[in-house]
């Protein structure tokens, strides 16, 4: 356990780059916003790198891997573009205990589907209309500091059948007014790493700057930082000795194997 | 629904045909044994066929994937022989809403994987040591005519930690001679299909021939029959109407999508 | 397991005799239009009997209890009077595998609470709102034959956060006109018992003349059907000869037990 | 949140008085034991206090209740004696965020019952057999600094079937000498509570004075510990005023309210 937890926000950062409409919105692209504001949250808690897409290896180093302790996904337009063989490395990572905070349109994202083994698959409408974020697991430490409900006047609305396992944990369910519902914090764990899915988040709506929604990221940090300094091993092994003795009479054909 | 569940008994069939042991055990493989076994159970509720690794696509045609409602899958050595194409196709039967039931070594096959997102590992040792499978789930339909254990006397070792999602429910924990405890039943929901994995089976002790790891089969072939005929859609979609009007004055910027 | 199910269908029966508004619409009582409804459904697979508050014991009679498969449980303003030893024979029949369903105001029911170990709290509203109870689980049995949401236009409202464990498995959420959202169909195992929390129905609204909601209750019915025949143990036992020969060589002090 | 985390060490007490085998091995009772472990541990990280049966109120006061962040409960010969008014108020309290750590024979505890809603009734065999501890969840914060499995040499065997609801997550399994196995450490929650019950630990053997079972009950401690301030309400509330403006036509009869 270190005691300060190492961030990589991780976005696809095209659209801030391409349109004068969210460039207006996230000038410096949209990792800078989540990062800045959660390194307010936790201040000397935290320590903060960003890594993008069109960096050499999407800015994932093996280096900066193995210095992550939680990981933020942002990614919408470009999804297959992200290369299969870096996406193995955080998937590994992830279950040797990297955190991972999948972020809105990361749903589709092929670390998110991998991680899932489903097709991830969700109803989207772009109406701007407005979206009620209910708080169902208000014991939780992802929603600590969070009340009933969070408010947000303009979205984009994503609808239920969300095409993933069963969570976990729940621990938000959106209300939209076009009459959707949808799953929009969901808590996953596989291999040691700790994963939230959290819905907000658009290119041309400023849910980023939303201090309620950076509170719950910067919560969602905490809480998916490794819990444990447990070595993670791929592959099993072959236990030739026995914690207990075992008397057995019947061959074992060694040929076989 | 299908009044009568359509299944699949898939096998690599290597083993059987390479090794004199196995071949006594299974001399037409243990797909046929296995077949047999569950045929004997459910009677005219189940119709029956086979494939296998060697046959052209696996045996896996499109026409067969599509009028299969459960799918038993038993590998060992020849895991990365199965194509990837055709791995693809049963996962999104799996997520369709057909049940998979993996057997034993079948834990490191591709499909296996793909539906958990984890690695799958597990310890193993091979000393013909004897195994107690507890049965933690008594009210389960898996469980149905099983008592509190399963004896079995000689068998490989597989123990924990099993690299695994925390299953959906817990339905058998083994306890082996040498000291090792596995979480040796497990069930997984993935998209509309139902998994089960079962532990106990190996090529070289007659596991499939003993009548409550049969009953336990059938059982299982029962309860991971599709229960709905909902359709599923891999991707989602676009939801352009709202099923209650929005009164939004938020404009929504068309040439990002 | 016996092929009919023998349903129970417990009503408080006191709103339908006291209110000219509820009479018009439950003039023999809530129940005999569900069990109606089930039976309708079901046919020859279900036998169905009734049992009110007012009645000798509530209506549940050991014997009533001992050949009842499933009950379905609603009430509302008299949770109080239900006599606590008869909730602890009920509850105890749920341990043993008997399936209950309980709807709408039974969330606050004696049986419910004393299952959930919760409050099972949560808001309402009465102001004939519209509902929309989104299917979040397709491929499960309890929604066969029902589409991706049903359309109530007037109902009474229950909104987040409901005060219950973590369900099993989430089967509907609603959304409300007046902007909250409910976790409206749940399933829980306690014992060898199925659970399921179903929020439709209402004294004042005519929820259960809707043939999707009277569909849903009738897969619930069969859902929650026992599923194993594996006697069950309130109490456990102590259990003198180990399956495996013990060589301790510890001193064990009888006179403490 | 405190930084402080206020822990009640709770213990029935009697079997070390009446006792001289028992006396011997836990000398000041095996609170003493419990909390000066944990305060090894956790330093300055945990203030701690010890609450006993035969005090006033069995030493739980209100205002000791009201400043307890983490409870642990160890009980075995006098579940009976603990009064029912003491019991509702603990178990408001873990409603409310307080952790509940239950130990060993405490999973017959009024307490743990009321929270599972289910009999809790297990096997056992006192015959001071070998256990061997193994841990299925490295990545937990429990199981932080604790090896793949723990080894105790004399314990008292609980077995198979514990009945319990399905646990949130499953953090240790049981292997014991004389064939059984047990789901020995496993997480729920329970409103804002959050409940660790804990096999290990007997009057008879010295399991309390292991490190490891030490170091896993420090550790459950700080997980069980409130992660969040949100108030909790045991009854829910009338909502009048919706969050968006309704529009229906229907009339509501506020008489029957």
């Amino acid at each position: 356990m270190t005691s300060e937890i190492r961030l990589t926000v991780w976005n696809e950062f095209r659209h801030e780059r391409e349109s004068d409409a969210v460039k207006a919105i996230y000038p410096d692209g949209m990792h800078r916003v989540v990062g800045n504001a959660i390194n307010e949250q936790l201040g000397d808690a935290v320590s903060i790198r960003f890594a993008t897409l069109d960096e050499p290896d999407h800015g994932i180093t093996d280096a900066l891997l193995a210095s992550t302790d939680v990981m933020t996904w942002w990614g919408h337009g470009a999804h297959d573009e992200v290369r299969d063989d870096i996406v193995d490395k955080v998937h590994r990572r992830v279950l040797e205990g990297m955190g991972l905070i999948v972020m809105h349109s990361g749903h589709y994202s092929k670390i998110f589907k991998k991680l899932m083994g489903t097709g991830c698959g969700l109803k989207w409408r772009e109406a701007a209309e407005r979206e009620l974020l209910w708080n169902v697991n208000p014991g939780h430490p992802i929603t600590q500091g969070i009340g009933e409900h969070i408010d947000l006047p303009h979205v984009e609305m994503y609808g239920e059948l969300f095409d993933i396992p069963e969570p976990d944990e729940l621990i938000f369910i959106s209300w939209f007014a076009g009459g959707e519902v949808f799953r929009s914090g969901c808590t996953f764990t596989r291999g040691r790493g700790r994963i939230f899915y959290f819905r907000p988040g658009h290119e041309t709506f400023p849910i980023y700057h939303d201090t309620q929604i950076q509170r719950v990221l910067a919560n969602a940090v905490q809480w998916a930082a490794p819990k444990s300094n447990s070595p993670y091993r791929l592959w099993g092994s072959n236990i030739k000795e026995p914690l207990v003795p075992i008397a057995s009479t019947h061959e074992v054909d060694e040929s076989l194997h």
